[in-house]
């Protein structure tokens, strides 16, 4: 990922359709990247399903989460999610809000999600909670202002993962492809920990497995592995993101709305 | 939907087709729309499973649910549902009636679905439950007579959706894309809700979240994204409905029956 | 299915890959249908997975299950499950053998499946269990004895369906389609019996309900509904069975091999 | 598969492939053949998602679990599992190691899975456990070394499978189609169990009736019946491993990589 050839925003657009592809996003919820030239900015796409992101639909925010250049398009509502992690956590590059139908129980029940297998180790000892109704009561539950940007910043603290209460959960990450795998992992890990409780007894792993699991998705041959099989399970579905021709920096809107429309009409047939 | 230029059969038949697309219509179910120029009517397909209605297969009725014209194809038996809410609420302007696998085991055990997460609460505080056999005894469970139909319009009172015992649920909207997201999220909301009853505890939003959050769909960049996600699935899927060229009111049976096969074998390479 | 042009070979294969569609068959399981002309015959399968069958791979058998015409192809060991349930029952066309997931579990717990909501029905106020083990003691749990297939008939009695402990269920029908939307319907009431048993109460239909909705399925509109829709989806997947040009009778094996190698490779691109 | 003219490389792919299309296998897991000619060898593809993997993937490696050749790619670490079972085991041909969704659940609870079906009785009797951190502590819980290796091939005896605690299972078998059912059908078995469990009653085949189901797999009528399925499905689904025309032995890295390519480009426009 250090490899300046690289295109950030051709990257967002594959993280975001890769998690809709692994059942994290749906029409919901929002993949970022710290810019890899500016940490004081952040990359995120236009207000759109993640299925659908592509590399033009992304712009540029300061981590007030205030776009750089004047928008033609709708924003996301929740941007302050990731400004204020970005501003509270300076190892952060990756951060992803999602409403997974694997977390959502134990963000009702109030449940913590806590390590079961060695790939749910990916998401850390302790997975906090945030619940909105403590500090701010009665809200629409969409993290908006500022102040509930900051807040959820401070529950995350130095975690992998924060649970929302009644909402879903935010996952951090060094860089995208940590991000994925610890989203993908901790969902995993939420389904097996359910289905373990009907069973009768949720043993978690220990501390000193959690640390040592933790770390498998760095190995570089489990790194290549997932990303090559998610990638292709993507492409199988025909739903891959344009790949960019020119390298102009900002997307005319119109021009962006006009290639949407052609890819989807393509993809339709597959 | 104020714009003149849509076609309310157009959108009928997509509407129907997402729902089935998302999982909440199968074989049965149907969607109706007000009549957009006389509140006195409604639209309707024929007797067909939803994710093959046609434009060309909806027709008109009265509020008493009868045919304005002779119908020349089978009818859904049903169709009091909707002329009887049409008649008890002028401010519904959609109608959804499903058997959705979310809810019906709601329906069977006879407990409510509740508000668990922000996007639910597009359901409403509460959830009405409407069983029939309480004043008709013993039937075959349809909501064929005028008086059932009067009976679950009462029993759905101001709310947005009402659950009928062993059968299934009706949801109503201000329009097609309200009623689409609210059946949807309805139907997530129910999932999630057996899940953290499963894990130990079903902690509900308050009353004022439930207020605020219901409001989510309302907002632009959420309908927008909403939208444009379920279209690009069901594109996806190779099920849109054909567009019309002709403009023609009433559709000849036999031409539609045509039409209809040759659709359905185009899809089929899909 | 009166119609005499109606090739019963064709309607064979083509209820098999339905309800390999819809979940109810998988690698295992068998559909009969009565001989039209002679009662004293019904047509079965070589054995092959269902979803695979071709007409041309449809036999005819006594029903002492015995191949009217020497086979050149491997059969099915459990034919005497068609062959017994036909002399038993004069009033059954048609009968499935499955081992369809959302049975399972209540054939390990024991637990009787009853109708829960009005589709559910179709399966009758009574599904009777058959364990092997009562009469025959330790066996591999295959019905192949002509005393085996006799006994389960037995169990069976004057019921819609029959769950077989520890390896599925046989269901019956006036004709193909009846069989196949009580095969769907029973499935589906099994899994939304099993989630109203976990939310806490599993209120089933009064038997006058049972009589009355079990009806339903009856219903011209209800049954041209079913039928394309099930069909639409069917061809949606590519997977058809492919239409005989010469109604030559019995198959030649290797004909029958080279057409469905061909079809196979075909569907493979869809 | 004693037919000398199979290309083992070629069958791992494929199984493989069955695997992954089947919900066994995901970005995880493996499959290996002890060498047809050479039993002090076995086979395994460089390390890459099951799904993914072709004839050309496939390499030697001696029971010590040490490449035959050096490698010009990236090896599983986990490959002492297999060289271990072979040192152990000179009845076992083939082995798989897998984190399949259907057994984890009981990885975590520490439940046994017992055979509760027919075709679950492929699985045997007894499924042993073992848990890691019993002889090693704290580890990532991947296998690596070879006294760890050892250990599970200890835990494992005679029997079919093992349960590896927080991590998943392995699977053996006297050829691929034995290890392909029994990974399969054990995987059933768990999902029906716990759903058992759910209605309130495990209820178990006796040591008989699992002996005597334990050998319908290896019915002539049932193995060709369940691979003709399963390889079917994965033709379908477009996933079946490159035919290599040429027979020459090791792949140079740079032609795989190119091969597999052109594979996916084609893959994924079905």
């Amino acid at each position: 990922m250090s490899d300046r050839s690289i295109d950030p925003r051709y990257e967002i657009a594959l993280a975001s359709r890769i998690l809709a592809n692994e059942g994290v996003l749906d029409a919901f919820g929002h993949v970022t990247l710290r810019h890899p030239r500016d940490p004081g900015r952040f990359l995120l796409a236009r207000s759109r399903s993640p299925q659908l992101v592509e590399p033009d639909d992304v712009l540029e925010f300061t981590l007030d989460s205030e776009p750089v250049r004047p928008p033609s398009v709708r924003l996301f509502a929740e941007r302050v999610i990731h400004g204020c992690i970005y501003q509270a956590r300076p190892d952060v590059m990756a951060v992803c809000h999602h409403h997974a139908p694997a977390v959502l129980p134990f963000c009702i029940a109030g449940v913590p999600i806590v390590p079961v297998f060695h790939l749910g180790a990916a998401g850390g000892e302790t997975i906090p909670f945030w619940n909105q109704r403590d500090e701010f009561g009665d809200t629409n539950l969409l993290v908006v202002k500022p102040e509930e940007g900051h807040s959820l910043a401070r529950a995350l603290g130095a975690h992998a993962a924060v649970l929302m209460r009644h909402h879903g959960a935010t996952v951090v990450g060094a860089d995208l492809r940590e991000l994925i795998s610890r989203s993908v992992f901790m969902c995993q890990n939420a389904v097996y920990q359910l289905q373990a409780h009907l069973l009768g007894k949720v043993a978690q792993l220990t501390p000193g497995e959690t640390r040592l699991a933790g770390a498998i998705n760095a190995l570089p041959n489990v790194v290549g592995r997932t990303w090559e099989y998610w990638s292709c399970r993507l492409a199988e579905s025909g739903r891959m993101p344009a790949r960019r021709t020119v390298r102009a920096k900002p997307p005319a809107a119109g021009r962006a709305a006009a290639k949407g429309k052609a890819g989807r009409r393509k993809r339709a047939r597959s």
